[in-house]
């Protein structure tokens, strides 16, 4: 197996006329690289994303980009720039031997506290093998988020909708799920409707309309749901971001869980509940989503 | 200035005739400690603790250490070896000149994905002066944490009650109260009570009764308001965890916030309401506290 690749990226402007390429610094992905006083470590003090990459190319990296810089406005983070990230992102791929297939992560904390210096690194890994999730579906169970729907407004500094590294709750959202003898999670707000996955959008068909629920709920805006629906657009669907509650879930006639990495996952039994699978319309949408890539 | 301690420990015992002494490994602070890919600065998963050092001594330590075993169980880490991180701090304190009065910090996080072996370091750094704090007052405000009261028996994956590295939100709101001119955060449930702060626990007198809100909701069990109440109930008080309401707090003759370096710190001003501070009780309770330590 050969060593992921780490770069790590001065993210904030210094001066205008310095080159991007100075600025990217390759490191032994090994090796420590982040102190002991890194706001990121001691406080989950910043933001990521993940990026899967196709035959040596990002998929949807624009908009992880932008959702990357929203992400950094929500936690009052610097202005960060994005071509200096862009570039470490292509580079690293290029650095990588499994670039016909991996992930690049990127991460932004806020820095070794005291600094102000925002910190940024761009880290390659291997993909996991998907490709049975996509085929048999997964099981999925309902737990609460424990907000009501409309608290982004009303809260901001819970910093729902942003993509942080304060991400132990997620983690033990899976862990109950595993308990439970499933493999992901949709999260429900306190007043019953359905949010998203611990690290993946919810996407439902309705005979011909397709729905995600809406992002004005505190969730992420998901750059693998805006990339299908494109396809679903494409194929006749009708798609719209909307209000769904956990008691229309039963009427649904397909249901998929879409991330960067194991892209559109059909849910094939939610809770107790057997949910339709559409083998076909999953395997279409899912070629359409590798073949951007080329 | 001098250097701040680092000693890594390995927090799981791994075989029963190894020394703890052996298994602490004293770094170089400034130098990078931590692998861009463990979980704690990925997902911030991973726990910590915050423990006061006055004339040499950690204020509270085995209620610290409790705590921190109560939050490694909450996230499903494996059970440390909570003698080797006690050996660990009193190392630290024991080599940093400032041992007069410092501060010491826990980290254990979930350790390189993967591996399923936590990483722990214990870290000295000085302690702000928080004498004008204790003397004159701070101003807070209330903000909501999003959640109704009895969420943690509800969702316990919220991991409401555990004192997480994803403290993101815990930071946010510190940066909104600045923005409204406030030094710090009372938080409130969506259906009404009041809670804790970002990073202290609430104390209330009324007339002979001094309160704290119960950790029955999902809030961290305060190891200083925890020796607070020792000192109360000597002078007299009668002390209780109970559920308050925020409309209850109007009726309070004093209110403070807890916290392992500021200790007790009065609030002088809720949003816009004055609350009476009671200097001598502060100042009597405070000096207790820090008469413990010798």
């Amino acid at each position: 197996m050969s060593m992921p690749i780490c770069i790590i990226v001065s993210p904030v402007q210094e001066s205008a006329d310095e080159a991007i390429e100075g600025r990217l610094h390759l490191v032994d992905s090994h090796d420590p690289q982040v102190p002991v006083t890194d706001l990121g470590v001691t406080r989950g003090d910043g933001i990521f994303e993940v990026i899967g990459v196709v035959h040596g190319r990002p998929l949807a990296l624009d908009a992880h980009l932008r959702r990357l810089a929203n992400s950094a406005a929500m936690l009052d983070l610097p202005a960060l720039e994005l071509e200096a990230i862009r570039a470490a992102v292509l580079k690293t791929i290029d650095l990588d031997e499994h670039r016909e297939e991996l992930s690049v992560k990127i991460v932004v904390t806020r820095g070794v506290e005291g600094t102000g210096v925002p910190i940024c690194w761009v880290l390659s890994f291997q993909t996991d093998d998907h490709r049975a999730e996509r085929a048999e579906g997964i099981k999925v169970v309902l737990l609460s988020r424990g907000y009501p729907h409309d608290i982004a407004a009303r809260a901001p500094w819970l910093l729902t909708g942003a993509k942080t590294l304060s991400y132990a709750i997620n983690k033990a959202a899976l862990r109950e799920a595993a308990r439970r003898g499933a493999d992901d999670v949709i999260f429900t707000s306190t007043d019953g409707y359905v949010l998203e996955g611990p690290s993946a959008s919810l996407i439902m068909k309705f005979g011909q309309r397709i729905w995600t629920p809406s992002t004005a709920q505190g969730i992420l805006r998901g750059t693998t749901q805006g990339a299908a629906f494109e396809v679903f657009g494409r194929l006749g669907f009708a798609t719209a971001e909307v209000l769904v509650g956990v008691d229309q879930l039963a009427a649904a006639d397909a249901m998929w869980l879409a991330s960067s990495t194991r892209l559109l996952a059909p849910v094939r039994l939610l809770d107790e509940h057997d949910v339709p699978v559409d083998h076909d319309l999953t395997d279409t949408v899912n070629a359409a989503l590798l073949d951007t890539a080329r």
